[in-house]
């Protein structure tokens, strides 16, 4: 029996679209406070990015009566690669077309998981170049470190609510290539959790379980430190600023993330990483399979607890968004 | 014109082989200091391994008068892809054939680089099994993190001295399919380093020009922390165990690295690496040159500079090996 | 009218004994996880200390059926400050006498607080003088840090539950000088907890009131780290050992500590203290009021919660000993 | 014989003056960098503080052609001690008088060391009151942490450069009730340096022979983090901004700091001080002789190498002020 290769087609999460009510709070949030910096404005949308993030953009923030999800963009990994993924949606049924592009990017492949979460998959891209006095000597930087806030330093993944796990984990290993690297069996034999990559990450994917049974929605995007005492750093302003912490700072048993969860003022999840957690470069990777008695030491392996709503809340969601305030 | 696609053959750096001439000396730092755990001795050879090391051993320490490099093992990312890097290595005239394997790992194709650094491209690996009393409920880890010294998490990447360094850099990156992520440009128009990968990591592999002209020496091995902190908990214990620091802690420009140089005490250069960096995800990176003018935010961005020695010093040497004591 | 002169005569917190149930398991948390060395042994004793605690010891640890405190050790600024200090002890009414000392201290006065917690207060002590091989080049460390488990530097403070917090906290002001630094009024006026110190540290003792209504029983003692990172560590390794931690790693508002509760396998709670919190130079320090409606962020300011249990479980208790083992 | 009682009599160090030529770069430094606020301008003086420094300034930055060392303030413990301090300072011959005080604090008593450095002791003071927006819920801190830069959180000491070390260090003892906590005998017998506290902090005030000659300058003014990782944060944003580093981060021998020296755009050197060293608690401490064969690791434990400038560059100097830029 011939060894299945693996497939290397798409690169990388290159930006996500959120949605916010409250622009100017958000807009505070993640420029002020997470450091991120304006790019370009146009209608309802700010186009952001952090100090690492190479491209025009990785945030964009449209305006919209209610947070959730907009979009998430995948980069391929050559022109070809974006074809033969394309052939695939398509093939799926969960394609929806091309689209002449964004601001930042060109033609894009339109498609849908599942749930129906927007996906969007692209090759060409538009390098941030960054103003003369915000230019480094350091070559690997697009600019300067800001001195604004504690600057996270680029986009790390996004976590999906979805009505059936297994379902949209599977379309995403079939139909682009992603690798499963961790997930939780629960007792009854469903999947209440899967973390997915095509890179050492272990995850630029993850879907959740939707306990509301809703599913199609937003649990949360994540950004990226690197270093744990950044959590506690921004823990500290976090809530001098009145801005709700969710849970954390702490450590995941799956991915081994230093973590912390907040609640943008729009009232979207927002991640922050601590640390690189651990990196996965065996080829053969065989999942971790957590099953329910183990999801405690899955879930928390050290540090502050998650509370139920971790389990409930998403975007768009039944209750008013999350206040500035405790 | 087609766009050429990147090739994804190479997997991984998966071992290491290192000489010693004082063997207790250097199991003490690498058992007692590093943390690293023994599984198996075969002759002249200690196998070893980090506690976040999924297989057999990541380092094979040897017995030999003279430290240096025994030889460098790749994985490939499939069995294909082990044929097809072979098929590539025998066209280049620097593979040496298949050899039957080692302990740990199956057959193995050896070649040597320009240079004649040996190599071993690899499929089949043993996966670590720990005893009872290390097995850990963390399923990302293989073992218990240990409780001696300061523990490495993982191997990380090879750093090599190269007669010549673009055609070193060049080998690899024709018959391998490795990325060049970064080099330097000296003034004289040839390349002074450089640091190419196969994952979003800068390097596992590096080749700095060899001043004393003699190429074919390992510049050092490099083991991960992750966690800035313990280069500086290590670093006390170095200084208290009489173990030579070069220079850092400190960050290199190239990389990123949070990076710590001491000599083990066969006398071979070991680097410890206090982050992550940064990552490379964009899969059309254009290779960051730094020229001359700008070599010292290269080589330190902050922090302890590194001494002359740095860019002379490799093994095998010329001068008695580095004794234990400052 | 006169400016009332600040008391200087008690120095620190020399040392504590408390007892254990469980020696063996006791002394693998306190030397192989903490990093302890053991001074001395005497019948159910282990004389124990912390690698950058200067005297014979710092944690005298008795074999006793049930735990608890056995006694907290202070130590006078000077002879005359003894004699001074005694002379306002046997005034109190809770002066108990003089004893002959123990291993490692000479002369002592016994006395207790309000509550009943035996105290001990001495100028002669035997300074610690480290083995050949354990001899260090930092003179301000009496031997090397070990590389044994995440090694605390010293011990830090003593927490002890009072029947009536008002009480104990103006005992220690009014006859051996500390100074109240923070407190918390509950909304029924009394006192929920003190904080009290003779040094720039926000406490050597705190009482915290006792919801059992019991009082005269043990809260915690705490060893100091100073890096937060060794938090993280430390949770790691008490996670794999099966050590129950009950909260942590977060930070208190009250002290500004970095955090981390465990229990030792004897039954007696342990915190962790990961920086130097903040200082206190003011020689006019007002003391700190929080009231009920501040409470949270007194107790949590970002971080793992409190579980109710930390209000009400010290030692000696009712139910059976924390087990080795979630 | 009678045991010799300490003097408790100098509280603490409490603000400190110095010169720059260059304010507005200098004001760019301490206040964007590292996110000192202003609290108050007078003629050519600002006065500045940290966030968790509770009077009303602890930095006095006052316009001068040539940068050095305007004053350095102590508040004394209780009135009472200030009368006894100035009557010893008035005994010594090197008292100057009262004067009116400053913005910020009350009647002052002018001294000079015996090198000339001028100094003031006081104890009256105000308290820093935070505007609406900047008040906290942290009661231990009174403002809230700022977002701008790395903010340091105190001033912690002083470093001046004596003509000779012995002299200036037995004043302080004599005259301020000041110990020896640390120092550095040469192998002609003189002292190289000297470490004095009034506190645990191992020193408020070191003097360090001037290798010039010269004496009376002023060799650092240090501030505090407590936290390794913000002095890896703040050099990331020095080398960004073109602000020399000279030295670090590495760890002293002597206080086991974590230090950065960087010369503010004024060419006034100022250390930030990552940690807490080691404290010291013991009532009748013997100081810590490093003699000339010590002297490498009493300088650098592990990290940076101190330059040979180090030892010879003060303010005021004979060369140019250092310049914004590398």
């Amino acid at each position: 029996m011939t060894y299945k290769e693996p497939i290397f087609d798409v690169a990388q999460l290159s930006h996500v679209e959120i949605f916010s009510p409250r622009m100017d709070e958000s807009l505070h949030f993640f420029k002020n406070l997470l450091g991120l910096s304006e790019t370009e404005r146009d209608g309802n949308s700010v186009y952001l990015r952090a100090y690492e993030d190479f491209y025009h953009h990785s945030l964009k923030l449209t305006y919209r009566e209610t947070p959730g999800l907009g979009h998430v963009g995948w980069r391929s990994s050559s022109p070809q690669a974006l074809e033969r993924r394309v052939q695939s949606l398509e093939a799926s049924g969960l394609g929806k077309g091309w689209i002449e592009g964004d601001r930042g990017y060109g033609k894009a492949y339109e498609f849908v998981t599942p749930d129906g979460h927007p996906q969007r998959i692209l090759w060409d891209v538009e390098y941030y170049q960054a103003p003369e006095d915000q230019k480094t000597k350091l070559l690997s930087r697009p600019q300067r470190r800001p001195t604004r806030g504690v600057p996270v330093r680029r986009l790390d993944h996004v976590n999906l609510l979805a009505s059936d796990v297994t379902k949209n984990k599977q379309f995403f290993i079939d139909h682009l290539g992603f690798n499963l690297r961790e997930h939780i069996e629960l007792d009854d034999g469903r999947e209440g959790g899967a973390w997915l990559s095509v890179s050492p990450l272990v995850h630029e994917i993850a879907f959740l379980g939707d306990r509301t049974g809703k599913g199609n929605r937003l649990h949360h995007i994540a950004f990226w430190y690197g270093y744990p005492q950044h959590l506690a750093d921004i823990s500290d302003i976090f809530v001098e600023e009145g801005i709700r912490i969710e849970a954390g700072p702490g450590k995941h048993g799956v991915s081994q993330a230093m973590f912390l969860y907040v609640f943008e003022p729009g009232g979207n999840r927002v991640e922050l990483f601590g640390d690189a957690g651990y990196l996965i470069f065996d080829p053969a990777w065989k999942p971790l399979k957590w099953t329910q008695d183990q999801i405690e030491e899955a879930i928390i392996w050290f540090g502050s607890p998650l509370p139920n709503e971790y389990f409930i809340y998403g975007t768009p969601h039944d209750t008013p968004p999350y206040q500035a305030g405790k």
